[in-house]
């Protein structure tokens, strides 16, 4: 099915996100492998051609797009080249940037802005903590008033961008007796003293994405670096969350599209028993039963771009996309795999690492079960 | 997700199906279901209120409506109202009409139109043949010439409106060792001697849709009758064929929405061990995920509809939407049939009959496994 | 995988149930189907064939085999002609009977084991209730003392049976006050003043079983007519769910087994595009999907035949064999009905029947979710 | 369900097993990983404990168990600790030994067989090529005479313990124009000129077992280095598959059920938003699904290990365990992985780590597809 989401404007763009990473992207994409984390000089030359700033305004040396949709297209080339690097960006430039723009002072804007649009300060957001999972309300990290600053102590977990940010969003609880009213985020300066990092860890995929775990030890902040409103990070992370599943809807889609359009063609190339492979009909009709549900699935995500572009997007809407593109994803993933065969269990094969790269998709930004919780009570339950 | 395709004119065309269904088909439900075969007074009155001539032109007592979106809103709503009343009313003015608008003469367009629009000729269309399944290729029906007329022999089977119809496209082979390209349309009035109906087929749901099997020995018609050009009529029907599948694909997926809504609806109201069904966890989640693939669809049928609108809406497009929305459409019942307990397995619940119902249209029209060897076709396998 | 689990005589007794049911039911099962009811003459056939009183001491004219092996054989030569009246003979015969040899006194046994024996005494149990569902604790019938007798009065339904049976064993609650511990079981002739049947249900499928609602007003019965011990009806139904739910296991499988089996041979005769149909690779892999399901699911019955034959079948083992068989049962028929076609959906094949029967067994005797919850908390959750 | 299909000599020896492992794999188990490989000193120490000579004669320093169940053991105990040891360790002594049994002579069998034994012959076998796949009938690697000997030429892939073995049993055609008919086994010593090996595969899982590709270039062999009769190869294959295809079963289920044991145990100790992860309903009822799933898996895998004890077992029974175990240990992998969250994709958890091992047991030693190939054959297909 066409696809009418996107005019010439934004295919422009495509072009050139996509001159971009064949020529920053893809020489080093093996180091990056070998690294598993983005190099600096990547960041800065993603800056230098307009790829981190979509959200920002001009006068804090952001493009200022004013439209959606050129994020939807930055997420899906992203993804098409590799899951993590995708990952990777959107976290800096789609997750943690509206919170920056949205939530903070003219001098905050100013600290911040021009660096994250041009890649000099990397950014993550430290949400999950070790044991929390996908509970935020029970937040551990602490926030401690201490005269006209704070003491931030605590951990996170599974921070992609985590090993490398300049400056990481941390929530912490400021009113311990408030639970999810009692939190508050804060821009923290990750060479700040208390501020210590894990190893990079070691993840069944996403290898060009570095993630890490966060230790914060009487890290002092003042008030200056608090983000938003007192008390009201919980709801201020809210608010930005159906952005953030969006983001990974779009990644999870094209991810399985492009892997599934190169499956198509190895299934053209490839023969065996003195036939192309996609030509057995158990194949064959797999095929089209995949294509099918790439493409039903797409459009639902580009009605959802269409309406996040229009500030209509619900958050139910957003939990929909993001848990079913997830299964979809992984549910392709794996039949491309198979249609691989024995190659497919090569890590040398891009689809052998799209598979480990997808499985987390279930899991991240709130998993599959919490999306259904959501669209559950929802209908009333 | 809200759904974008309809504007104001088409939800007021829903809403005057939705009372015309209120009060001429609600009240002979029972009945309907009983003598398995809509009765002529709903024709009439179906024709009076502007349901069968959507596609028909002014000049011929329709209502030329010249867009499908019409269409679309008055399969919705006999879906939703009920199964076997969409088939049987969407062959008559949805698959039927078409062929007698578009590939007809002005004197069979005055001879058949304005009955096809008053109800007072009711129509079906013989494809499928006892033993032929969906092989439309392998027609066994003969068309022999004799003198300036033809004589038509054979069998047709699983025919919806076969029944009643007076008015019935007969495809036969006019030229047998042409294969497919050997077929030629023929309109066939079927009081004509020569033409038998088998009785009422005994299915497994769809009770309110007649269906029969139809039986020609030597039916005499003339080239009047002859239904666009000669051996061309399986090329006619290849291209009448997006519609009557995206068709289908409506019928399946309003068909399936409103039993989930009620279904939501009764595990809202219904309890079991002390608490209302859906908020059992294991309801609950099971609930948003048909929701979610409810919506899911919906965004690509309605993705079909806009097209199909345009004239743009591919073969491969309609054959991805009929499959999957048969798909999603049983499933989605089947759990409903769960969530129902004892009651779903029960004929007076409407829950029970829907889930009989939808189990055809993963046979007919051309089967799911017909579908995706169409799309395994157009991927190049 | 050939099975081990019978032997000679079992496979004897197979074959004589077999000629019995091919002179018995076969020459009547278009009747019974359009009656919705087992005739008496049947009944009292297989009380002269010994198919009724397995379980039966033989001083009370039974059987007295005293290995259940033999009640799996009977289940399943039933099953295999037909899945409803393999539940209407098997709620007489191996769910009713163990009650009435287990818990009850010498002259409960003699007044009622040899018309069960003989099918002059046609049983039924009464568990479910309208609005109660798998809540077995949530019974709502009572049995109020009255003098030295009882008056029950309560509504039951989904009984199978119901329509028909001289003595329905009846739970009502004696201790209202005692939930599940204030239950009683009842022995209740039919035709006591009193006790009401309504209508046969009009179910989607199981079409030869009669199964009906049961209203109690007043009926009066006394302390001989209590099964078991005061109090502990509960106790006891629990202590033969294994042995029903076991024998729906067998029942599930063998009616799948069946009608694969059928089905199979007629993918080998059914041609289409010039071939068997069986021979298309996508049938061809889904029906070794089928049979490898079929058989694995097999050695798994057969394990708890062979354990409860020696008494030592839990609980758990039960649940695990009802529902995982229901489930394959329902997907193996679905995929029949599919490879039948436009006749899989015709009631005169028996695939179509099949496939109505089948859709009950995830609900009854405890559905699907039940059992997921028991073997859940035998889990430790 | 309790597993009836050992004996105590059986969970005697399993013990012993268990003992080795706990002492001898364990504390290496890091290393392992991180080499790619089993060391030398684990294989010497294995041997010294009876695991590689079960289907040894005693006379060449073998145990001569002449039980296949003590195999089934020795694999089920290896697969629980870990895939790859019980991928790598039964490619040596249940897949590579009984050809070295069975078709070879008394020299041949004192060459090799104690060594087998004894852990200083580490054995592999060369069934599949690049681009060949599950395709062994178009086998390339040829054997050209020379003299009285052969000149081996060819390429292998995929071969398990490759990079490690001294002695592969390499097939190579001999009568090239004979197809599956002209194709003889060697006993190749890979220390042979012209015998070279590939790195080490870099795999998506099964990281402890070396896996590489071999190349031989006039590898030159005598006729005392064939094994078997002369271009019966492909018989001699074919012969032995139905062991090789049980031992993946049994293995694909212990390790699937060792996973799945600490996974219910991680759902018991885990905690979120209150309560025990396990108790949330929707994953209670996810679980009864897995251990029901696994249970009934196990009953026809036991069957087949009782079937193969006795010489019973068929090419189909065994076709059918291989790809449905296959599929259920990914089914619960799968699972077991959302169940752990986050932690599920981190490579220092075993769970992540199975999941990757799983995959490809879907694709090796005949793919699923080939499976249901033969499995729909056997049905006259």
């Amino acid at each position: 099915m066409k696809r009418t989401v996107y005019g010439d404007d934004h295919e422009a763009y495509r072009h050139s996100v996509r001159e971009f990473l064949a020529r920053w992207f893809e020489p080093l994409a093996a180091d990056v492998r070998a690294n598993r984390a983005l190099p600096r000089e990547f960041w800065l030359a993603a800056g230098k051609h307009d790829l981190l700033g979509l959200e920002v305004p001009e006068r804090y040396s952001g493009v200022e797009a004013g439209d959606y949709r050129f994020n939807a297209v930055l997420i899906e080339e992203l993804a098409k080249m590799n899951a993590a690097l995708a990952s990777s960006v959107s976290i800096h430039c789609d997750v943690v940037a509206p919170y920056l723009v949205h939530l903070t002072t003219d001098e905050q804007k100013a600290r911040w802005l021009p660096g994250l649009c041009s890649g000099d300060v990397l950014t993550a957001i430290g949400m999950t903590e070790p044991g929390g999972g996908s509970d935020l309300a029970a937040l551990k990290t602490t926030a401690v008033r201490d005269g006209n600053g704070w003491l931030l102590s605590g951990a996170k977990t599974f921070i992609t961008n985590g090993y490398s940010a300049d400056l990481v969003i941390i929530p912490a609880r400021t009113s311990p007796s408030k639970k999810a009213k009692g939190i508050t985020l804060f821009g923290v300066d990750t060479s700040l003293p208390g501020f210590e990092r894990g190893r990079k860890l070691d993840k069944v995929g996403q290898d060009e994405a570095d993630t890490a775990e966060l230790f914060l030890d009487r890290v002092r902040v003042t008030d200056d670096d608090v983000i938003g409103e007192l008390d009201r990070g919980f709801i201020h992370m809210m608010s930005f969350l159906p952005q953030e599943r969006l983001g990974c809807a779009i990644a999870n889609l094209a991810h399985a599209a492009q892997i599934l359009l190169e499956t198509i063609d190895y299934c053209r190339e490839r023969k065996a028993f003195g036939q192309s492979i996609g030509t057995f009909q158990h194949n064959k009709f797999l095929l089209a039963e995949l294509v099918t549900q790439l493409d039903v699935t797409q459009a639902y995500v580009d009605r959802c771009i269409e309406a996040h572009s229009e500030g209509k997007l619900t958050p139910i809407d957003a939990a929909k996309a993001k848990w079913w593109t997830a299964e979809i994803q992984n549910r392709i993933l794996d039949h491309c795999v198979q249609l691989h065969g024995g190659y497919g269990y090569m890590n040398e094969y891009r689809v052998a690492r799209a598979w480990r790269d997808a499985r987390v998709t279930k899991i991240w930004a709130g998993s599959n079960e919490i999306m259904k919780e959501l669209i559950g009570r929802d209908l009333g339950f």
